[in-house]
């Protein structure tokens, strides 16, 4: 995601001074192509850059690139602004709000609502949270990153946009597992799976996961562009949101079930389309007996989605 | 739904001879209006009409206009064809389908992916299972129901339209569950719902429900166009065939529960945007201390949805 989004700046006409990534090499690879610095250090990134996207993996790894001990972006941060993108919980962009603004530095949550095609195009739905202030500075290269500001929302204080974030996970992850299920049931009946698609697209089983992974789970084709350890992260997320409400959300709860057998099966790395590998007879986790898989049950290679 | 259609059909050159209601009062009110005769036995409806389609409840009266005893369609049915729309289980239209076929006459499922206001405008979306044959004769008429033929599929053989009206039914409702619990969490967090609405119609949460139900959720406005208890029904069709086919489908599961505990709370007459009644906070069945209901716990009515 982040490559993708410093290219797309790149390509319209923004200076991107600074890349950094765990595995050097790919930072290197993507500095020579948009022609920034491969930095080794987070402290260098912001050394080097005045405002800082930051896009990673999970709750423990964001809080980790502001507040690690040996190195961090915060070292030399004074006047920094931080835009923070990953999905985690709204408490952690608290944390690093206030991390933030007690290194002197400011910081944005912009939650993105789509995936590696819409970031490599600039047309990422990003739900902002955080100082008005911040985020109307920041507004131009957010817009560049938006389609121009069609798909830029600004939800509310810090935390807010990483709440609604969770929702539309939450919902979407459902929606892809109730999707494996529909699709599972009529290959299992025989029924015609470019009927029942068809036909689901015109009724009330339309969903916008229907459209981007209803032949995937079809075709078993589950190139990640969203993960399913990903999936089980988010709904977590929501959960224990839900949890500080006192409401009990029973679909969620078996989302997070599906989702956590599809990562325990050691399939956590799939697309979230990957949970049909749950739902259809014949696929899934390994039976009792390891044998070696067939070419059929490998998941194929993704062209394009989304 | 079967007044609408009588409605459309009469209004588009088809005479419709006979209407038939277990309340004599609606057919004839909606005889005057379209110059057909109120029936007062199932058997004068096959008299006088040769292809008779039949819109029931569920299952039991599906079976019951068939074979009561007392009064049923096929006492004068030879080289009649009838035309069932419920959504009942396959099992069921096959049953139908044997014993039209032993009383001379003829059958089709058409079971129908819309609601009350398609049935009036003649867009029904008609997922058509039974013999070919039987099929072509009607495509006439069928077409006059589904916009022109747009919406009119033939699936296959008697019992397959069912199998896969519960198909989509089934992940319909767990749309629409899952919708329930996104805008619940949603409202208990203190988002703006009209902003989380907005933000789900862009992203991966967005669905047919949203679009259909999303409002009505958010606004108690809960009048029927299909009901809770229809949800219930028909989710249960369909994990009664993902037992046959040994399937397990956690989400279709969960979604009944919630479904089940709707009618049991005495509430499934809502429309199925009502299990949105169970999730908000502050919302559903009575507390144990009965009391007076306040306008805001009445449901409102429904101007136009779908």
């Amino acid at each position: 995601m982040g490559a993708n989004m410093a290219r797309h700046l790149s390509e319209n006409g923004y200076h991107v001074a600074a890349v950094f990534d765990p595995k050097l090499e790919a930072a290197q690879a993507l500095a020579t192509e948009i022609g920034a610095t491969a930095c080794s250090s987070l402290a260098e990134v912001s050394r080097l850059a005045k405002t800082i996207f930051t896009v990673v993996t999970d709750d423990k790894a964001q809080l980790q690139i502001f507040a690690n001990r040996k190195d961090n972006l915060l070292k030399s941060a004074p006047g920094r602004t931080f835009v923070n993108c990953a999905t985690v919980a709204p408490e952690t962009h608290q944390k690093v709000a206030r991390l933030c603004h007690a290194a002197g530095a400011a910081s944005l949550e912009a939650c993105m609502a789509s995936s590696i095609t819409q970031a490599r195009n600039g047309t990422l739905y990003l739900m902002c949270g955080g100082e008005k202030r911040v985020f109307l500075k920041l507004k131009p290269v957010l817009e560049a990153l938006s389609d121009h500001g069609k798909l830029l929302r600004y939800i509310g204080e810090t935390g807010r946009a990483a709440q609604l974030k969770a929702l539309v996970n939450m919902v979407m992850n459902i929606n892809t597992a109730a999707l494996a299920e529909g699709l599972a049931l009529g290959d299992a009946l025989g029924q015609d799976l470019s009927v029942v698609r068809e036909v689901f697209s015109q009724t009330g089983a339309a969903s916008r996961v229907l459209a981007t992974d209803g032949d995937d789970m079809v075709n078993r084709d589950h190139a990640c562009f969203f993960s399913g350890a990903h999936a089980a992260k988010d709904s977590a997320i929501a959960l224990a949101l839900a949890k500080t409400q006192k409401l009990h959300l029973p679909l969620a709860q078996a989302t997070l079930a599906q989702f956590e057998r599809l990562v325990a099966a050691g399939l956590g790395g799939l697309d979230k389309s990957g949970i049909a590998e749950l739902t259809f007879r014949g696929r899934g986790p390994a039976p009792s007996k390891p044998k070696r898989p067939s070419q059929k049950s490998q998941p194929a290679r993704a062209s394009k989605k989304h």
